[in-house]
């Protein structure tokens, strides 16, 4: 069995573990985490590792290094899922983390590697994603933990009823770390359309979120002639037409209109109040911002044109978090290696490597994704691919020890 | 007390009979409607009314005339509600009938008078409108007698319920009409927006209706880069926009997306389709199917040019139905008589008028709507307006007596 084919096979097995019979889902802390957790040590303990789980529920194996003092290579990804989730979000990454520590058998290293199985990314339980790599950086904070779950139950608590204790939570954080690589899937469409295996990520995306609500004057659609109407769709689709032509026009950004309501919702009603998502994301803070500045001032004067007033409130905004400039070209020279054509990219989606990156070099390798398709049943890879991804894998960890051993 | 205060009096003692304790609905066949007819029975036969219910259940009161063959002028409208409805929608129109009726005294006319309160026009409890209006010129088809309420109960078993004997059907159809007017809340700001109170209904709009679906292709809001998506939402807001321009350059046309929902709906991803109504209205059945075919064609095309399908689907078509030429002349004229300014105005809402008006000459008097609201509890009328056009009525019945003892 070739190594990609293992790791296949594994993501594979690990995805009938799951909450919801017929589907794949596994969220924080749950009875299917446990299953997943205990498969993946058995795993982790074939290959030699030291394993352990710490207080924010991360799996974690090591492989200690032949040199004192030595600092920690880790490689991690998350077990977590979505609700229907394919098989490869978050635990492709882990199982070729595995891979990649399997496949180096004896060979020294100056560095310990730590396989890091983040219990939850997703946010789906608690509403707030990274909350396993938050732990290893010590920014799980006290507002974190006392975050409810729909039943009412607190992270803290959570933590608690599954057997793990709090108070550990600082031997959490890795003190020592030498740098972080992730292998996620692309879960967007750009390295297939370009025909490309790999990308090597060189930013994650700054996001910025605003809910908007368009409130006009809900009429008869049949007796309310056109010039005295204040049709609060009208407005947002105005609107919503500039938000495209936007960031068509601008390199590097994107924005969506995710989400629209009208109310009172009738065909014959004119609406009376539209309420709509507005998501900008750009690897460049400043081509955000401004994105944001133009488009909120534009909905403001497809309302005013109709008597439609508008209101915009801030969901979530997040800069763009840049990977180190050293780790991504050590991983340009492995991808260039392995010979498969070099790819910056940005990632539009937030990820673990995003949370850790202020606090270690960070480095993270995406994976083509068939039809962009991700948080779905029908997720993939291709078997041609992971390996090339872990051959790269491979060729980063001996740079990075040529690196440390000429020190 | 004057006429005017009167009827809106009366208007207001109707809005307290009502199926919903706290607000007034009262749908078809129901208990309010049976204590509602009973009180305007005897407001009826007061009046000198000779007053029965027909196998429709609408009541109905005549005023019979010396002349021998005298044909009947029917005054009519609806006394039935949508849910939390105001107390003037279709309530004014018959109270207004009595009231033109009382006012006669003894005077001889060569025609009778028939007052009409039509038990159903909104539609609410079968989905179906017009039932009454249907009833009295005979085309309440099988079809809609079998048509079921939510309860599973068909027109046909309410109407038995109720204890009325569907097999007299035929004795509802009026057989030697003289014509037929209606008075009704405008339910649109055309007139207030013009300072007046009166206006002469001319057409009652043709109406299309369609829905359709946008498809494209769901995906991550932040991974899909612009080029490559195919995003149902910008695609259904380009075609909003040409709907609301399209209607505005186009004289005598309304047309509406009222109802706009994204699937899935959610900030972060793109929507993969959108479903959305179309309203499309005009007193003119060419301009208005001329507007439904380029705005179809449109929506195709704006569909093509980001990868998303649209498929229409046809939920209504009614043309346009135009109001008897010599009666809403005479109608004119009677306004005129008030000193009120005559305004000929189109009915973007179906009324019972555009049922009967293919049987029997009809005409509509439109009485200003403050804010344009209807279907509200805040629904109003201004208490001068009712009393021009109590004596529009008035007049309108002299010069109709003028015209016919002149024949």
């Amino acid at each position: 069995m070739s190594d990609a084919t293992k790791v296949l096979a594994r993501c594979h097995e690990l995805a009938r573990i799951t909450d919801v019979e017929g589907e794949t889902t596994r969220t924080f802390l749950s009875p299917a985490m446990r299953r997943a957790n205990d498969l993946v040590t058995t795993w982790m303990r074939d290959a030699g590792l030291n394993v352990r789980t710490d207080a924010a529920g991360n799996l974690r194996g090591v492989r200690l290094s032949t040199s004192e003092k030595a600092k920690t290579l880790i490689l991690a990804s998350h077990l977590d899922t979505v609700p229907n989730a394919g098989a490869f979000d978050g635990v492709l990454g882990v199982m070729m983390a595995l891979a990649v520590v399997e496949n180096l058998g004896q060979a020294s290293l100056p560095f310990q590697i730590e396989v890091v199985a983040f219990s939850e990314e997703e946010g789906v339980r608690f509403g707030v994603p990274f909350i396993g790599s938050r732990a290893i950086v010590g920014t799980l904070e006290e507002l974190l933990l006392g975050r409810k779950d729909l039943t009412g139950t607190s992270v803290r608590e959570a933590i608690h009823a599954y057997g793990l204790d709090i108070e550990q939570l600082p031997d959490a954080v890795v003190p020592d770390a030498l740098g972080y690589l992730e292998f996620h899937i692309e879960q967007g469409p750009a390295l297939e359309s370009e025909g490309l295996p790999l990308g090597v990520v060189e930013t994650i995306a700054g996001q910025s979120r605003y809910e908007l609500v368009f409130t006009g004057e809900a009429n008869h659609a049949g007796t309310t002639p056109m010039p005295l109407r204040h049709d609060a769709m009208s407005a947002a689709a105005q609107w919503i037409t500039e938000v495209e032509t936007h960031a068509r026009a601008t390199r590097g950004l994107v924005a969506t209109v995710g989400s629209v309501a009208t109310v009172p919702g009738a065909g014959n009603v004119i609406a009376g109040e539209v309420r709509a998502t507005l998501d900008v994301r750009s690897a460049n803070d400043e081509i955000r911002d401004g994105a944001v500045t133009h488009l909120l001032h534009h909905a403001n004067a497809c309302g005013t044109a109709r008597g439609v007033t508008v209101t915009s409130t801030l969901r979530m905004k997040q800069d763009a978090v840049p990977l180190d400039y050293g780790l991504l070209t050590m991983l340009e020279d492995a991808v260039d290696s392995t010979g498969a054509v070099i790819r910056r990219i940005v990632s539009g989606a937030g990820h673990d490597a995003m949370i850790v990156a202020p606090y270690m070099p960070a480095a993270m390798l995406f994976l083509r994704t068939p039809r962009g398709l991700s948080h779905h049943p029908d997720e993939a890879v291709l078997p041609a691919d992971v390996q090339l991804g872990l051959d790269a894998g491979a060729a980063f960890v001996r740079l990075l020890a040529a690196r440390e051993n000429a020190r």
